[in-house]
């Protein structure tokens, strides 16, 4: 590892995002779901899932209140456990003095408190600060006097905290928690939250660990790993470090601790334990092997990617090369065997997997929003390790296409599953595809997906850029305005775009003294040719490695920096050995990929291809690419020669009849970008075309 | 409905089948599926699941016989139901007294019987029939003196005995039993099997009726309703054709009786009961709506086409029209919307069931066997209502391709689920393709395919030939022997083919005296011209109506009739509607499909396609057939000239380049009979072929 390349991500107080493209999402985020959030965090959606969230720390704040005034004499109610999911008889009025909803449902609060922050940064706003001060209070007042902190073991009972580490997310929750605690204190200045997660970090700290008599066991589901990282970031506390070191080093240690909970667990409740001998069964949980001995991605494909990108974290932080090897392998595995075109992954709904190399189905694909945000998670974080552009590359493709396609456009529904191909009646009436929904929900029981989109759009400034001492690192094109601190002078930057619809940009630069660093810019790996002109006046060199151009010397006032990455449209093939897509073409231009809707080119997209014989025009794709507002927002739209075949009549008499040339009939396919797919009613979807 | 074309099978004693192609697969059920299945019946299969089928017998018969001894005093011991499939400690060595395996066990015994009989009218055995004569000892012995005969509540207690119609099979066995009971009388003479049935059913009759008192339910799984038409026309008598009507009609009436035995059951259980409000739930059972109202082929698909032959043999003897119009109508929903080109139905696991019309997966397909019987058990009594080729022609397509695919060529494993695409990775490491096998297994603890394999290859004869007083209709092509009464005389009649490898066949006639009667050869849809030619000295008139051709006349010792029907390789293609199968296409030549397999063409059987540009020549496909006896028998190959595209590189850096006109080599393409695939090895199959 050299140490010398590696970065952090920009402030996100020096930086304001004015970009049309991504400030038009950060303020759907803003103005639409952080409101309809804590509206549903509440408990206050009609018709919406109720989350029981807030309920629940109210209710856990009253026990503690009721503690104090008992003092010692205080009996903690028990209730039976409930399994995952616990509903009261009126979903509407959960006014039980009980814990309701999904084991981790605390972190709907944590997820909404961390978008709140990265939003504070780009839009202050007073009134919401004061909401999330508020609704801290009341997380706060649940916490117990040793700093334990979820819910659902502080209302259900005690005895049980830290028994099922497997399934009941406890540490998960802590992982959320100190990610929306640290965000909320970089935004703020305010260390409540923060220090409420440096408490339940802490007494952790204090029941895991290496020493003799701490408990061996480590999250099921990962998010701590990377949380603990910041915790230290931003404290620096060691410890949290040598946790999140912790957690990821008993992962695949035998004999497997979730065995040896599984049976403690059986043995206190009286009922029979048969071990699993399966080895393959802790793949789910990433567990089946030493973390530095993992090559495949497999398993619950976020929890994978929330590992890696802990993995990533603490192989930069503590030098471990083995760790940073198995990242490597782990990357290899996920984009060269296991990545949808849209940057999704996962491509099986059981277990929300990861399925076998190359094994990439189109209809029953999960590809969940949240393993693409998890992907831009790992992305990033290699990308502190080492600036190369593949990383930059993939971590584009999630963040433009399966990100954005979890957020309906007017931001008020949501996609958990991200199919590249749909058709309405199949999901409907064919339980197979009962997990792939036909249109956008409003919100889940099991809410991941919508604040996760809200934290990622509202920090998306955090993907684009990151910086070390001497230099600045711009991995992604997007309009902003930026502050860099050089001892103690200030580089301001402008950059402006019209990406992702055109390839150039412009940066100027403004001084008050000229300053000396690095600018490295990332050559997009979607260009097949660029150029990057500084302004005749610059006095600086250009070198290249890694699919970055970097620009060092003396930046001086007024310094420009003109970039043009020509964005042509690329029909790919996919590698021959996924199945799903042989015979068929995706297209893409840019970070973007685009689909085929039904709105645009009729029912039974099936039978459209695309015209091999009017394709291509000399060496380039005889694809025309114009610019809509239909959709309520600047977007391109492409338009491909194609041919669409001829319906068999309705009610022949045979399902097959002798092959004869099909009848086909000229047309245009109208395609366009799969974030903005299913804004028009339900309809057919398919990002691969026939060729 | 014209009751003159009623017809009905020949008596198999009057007929030997001779064929090469049949014949062949008769020796295999009799020299191999019949002994093993009797040593599985007895838990005698080392590393076969155990039937627990005897064993359940045994017991039952145990207790009857204590009970004889004890008189008055005994009482049944009880146990605790065990759901679905009880286990003992030591599978091998069930020697409590205990009911064990699956609620339906029994039938494991009446479809062996069945298939004994029928076997015996081909090759009388006389030690076979020994054994089966012991068996059927056994069996009655366990009979209650009231004639219920299930082993299940015989041994568990009977006072739960009909109340769980719906999942518990007790009619189920109550049809199986009745069927061998009937096909071993017939096979035989010996009435002890057909006496328990009647038995039974008189038993059965008491207690279900549309009279005041008598229970309202019918059977969840169906075959009771074919069954008892078989025991109404062996034994003439009339109640058993009137409880099969009231079963068939009690289907779908309200309020549903399902329901109303749910509740009951939860009632005496004191445990919860919540209604299930979901009309499409009971259309699993086909109890949705009244049949007379049913025209989508729905639910689970055998009981499907169990329940279609019932309704087809009532309709024919009660005059229904409205049934019979109902039987028309879901066999248009099959055949025009729901029928793999293998003859196979059943396109989801999930419920064993119909998917929604045009839902034809290939590589998650269920495709029973025992769905394709009991598909050509519905086309062979829709035939004997009327002779129309388009039910024969699927009866076909159905037992010679899933019917027979379902076994190996040695008669030693099976397939319960027929795929149409197999990549043997997806079914190891892929849970959606779990149901699909990669190899045929060796016995099944749900063993419904192997038995039903056995008995309806031994009864072809039945599915070949129908008759009426006048006319003798010939649906199949086989190689036979076969005697006709007409009044006092014997018509002999000696047909020879080499079906289904060539299109010729030949019948011979012979008889003391001239008898008039009229034969009628079906025009098999696969060919697309014929010749029949009388030989000169017959003194015949030909019709043709509904693609089969009469000629009738006096026939005289001697005379012949030429059949020529040119077998061509059809390349068919599907209707657009199956998505899973545009721009595809198969292969059939007669009534065989065909299909790659990797042992022929290599892996990645996706990468090849028929070479347009060389498929044709003329007005024919240019494919060319070969006899090949490579896998131990005479079968027909076929040459098709292919392409196979170049394979990425391994490792390649980017799972998605920049489309290339693909690099394809060309390659000629070798299809296998449907039925002949997976007998050397495991390896990957396919029967749709890109174009």
């Amino acid at each position: 590892m050299d140490k010398k390349n590696f970065s952090n991500p920009v402030d996100l107080k020096s930086i304001k995002v004015t970009d049309e493209f991504w400030h038009r999402e950060q303020e759907l985020v803003r103005t639409q779901v952080i409101p309809y959030q804590w509206e549903a965090l509440n408990d206050r959606v009609p018709g919406a899932a109720p989350s029981f969230c807030m309920h629940n720390f109210k209710v856990a704040g009253k026990m503690m209140r009721e503690k104090q005034t008992k003092g010692k004499d205080y009996v903690a109610p028990t209730y039976t456990f409930r399994g995952f999911e616990a509903l009261p008889e009126d979903p509407q009025h959960p006014d039980d003095d009980k814990f309701f909803g999904f084991v981790f449902q605390d972190t709907d609060f944590s997820k909404w408190i961390e978008a709140v922050a990265y939003s504070l940064t780009q839009h202050p706003d007073t009134e919401l600060e004061k909401i999330a001060d508020e609704a801290i209070d009341i997380v706060c007042a649940a916490q117990l006097d040793n700093g334990y902190l979820d819910t659902y073991y502080i209302i259900n009972g005690m005895d049980k905290a830290f028994t099922n580490l497997k399934d009941h997310h406890e540490l998960y929750c802590l992982g959320h928690l100190t990610e929306g605690a640290v965000a909320y204190y970089e935004a703020t200045g305010k260390d409540k939250l923060l220090k409420a997660a440096c408490r339940f970090a802490d007494y952790v700290a204090d029941y895991f660990g290496p020493e003799e008599g701490k408990c061996k066991g480590y999250p099921g589901h990962e998010i701590a790993e990377m949380a603990l990282v910041r915790l230290y970031q931003v404290t620096g506390e060691e410890k949290y470090l040598q946790l999140s070191c912790f957690f990821l080093n008993q992962r695949g240690t035998m004999p497997k601790y979730f065995a040896l909970e599984d049976e403690a667990r059986a043995k206190a409740e009286g009922t029979g334990f048969k071990a699993n001998e399966d080895p393959m069964s802790y793949s789910y949980y990433q567990a089946h092997k030493k973390v530095q001995a993992q090559d495949e991605a497999v398993g619950h494909a976020v929890r994978a990617v929330y590992l890696y990108s802990g993995m990533a974290d603490v192989a930069r932080l503590t030098g471990d090369e083995e760790m940073l090897a198995a990242c490597e392998r782990l990357w290899n595995s996920i984009t060269r065997e296991k990545l949808y075109v849209t940057g999704g992954i996962g491509g099986t709904h059981i277990g929300e997997s990861f399925s076998f190399p190359y094994d990439l189905p189109n209809d029953t694909a999960y590809s969940e929003t949240c393993a693409a945000i998890g992907l831009a998670f790992f992305a990033r974080r290699m990308l502190e390790i080492k600036a190369d552009r593949k990383y930059a590359d993939v971590m584009e493709q999630a963040l433009y296409n399966t990100v954005l396609s979890g957020m309906a456009l007017d931001g008020k529904s949501f996609f958990y599953v991200n199919p590249l191909e749909v058709v309405p009646q199949a999901c409907h009436r064919d339980d197979r595809k009962a997990h792939v929904k036909a249109v956008r929900q409003k919100w889940f029981g099991c809410a991941c997906c919508p604040p996760n989109i809200a934290r990622i759009v509202s920090s998306v400034a955090n993907y684009a850029y990151t910086e070390n001492k001497d230099t600045l690192w711009i991995h992604l094109y997007m309009g902003s305005v930026l502050t860099r601190r050089i001892g103690e002078k200030e580089l301001h930057m402008k950059l402006e775009t019209k990406m992702p619809w055109e390839g150039t940009a412009k940066v100027e630069l403004y001084t008050e003294e000229a300053v000396e660093c690095t600018l490295a810019f990332r050559i997009p790996g979607w260009c097949n040719d660029f150029r990057i002109i500084p302004s005749s006046g610059a006095d600086v060199t250009m070198t290249e490695k890694d699919g970055y151009v970097y620009l060092t010397g003396l930046w001086k006032d007024g310094d420009c920096i003109d970039l043009d990455f020509p964005m042509e449209v690329h029909m790919l093939a996919s590698d021959t050995r996924v199945r799903e897509d042989i015979g068929k073409v995706a297209f893409t231009r840019g970070p973007i990929t685009f689909c085929m809707e039904e709105a645009d080119n009729g029912r039974n997209l099936h039978l459209c291809r695309v015209d091999k014989s009017r394709i291509q025009v000399g060496d380039k794709w005889n694809v025309s690419v114009e610019m809509s507002k239909e959709l309520g927002h600047n977007m391109a739209v492409l338009k491909v020669p194609g041919l669409r075949q001829e319906e068999s009549p309705m009610q022949q008499e045979n399902l097959y009849t002798e092959y004869r040339p099909m009848k086909e009939t000229k047309t245009e396919l109208t395609l366009v970008p799969y974030y903005a797919w299913n804004n028009r009613g339900e309809g057919e979807m398919s990002v691969w075309i026939r060729i």
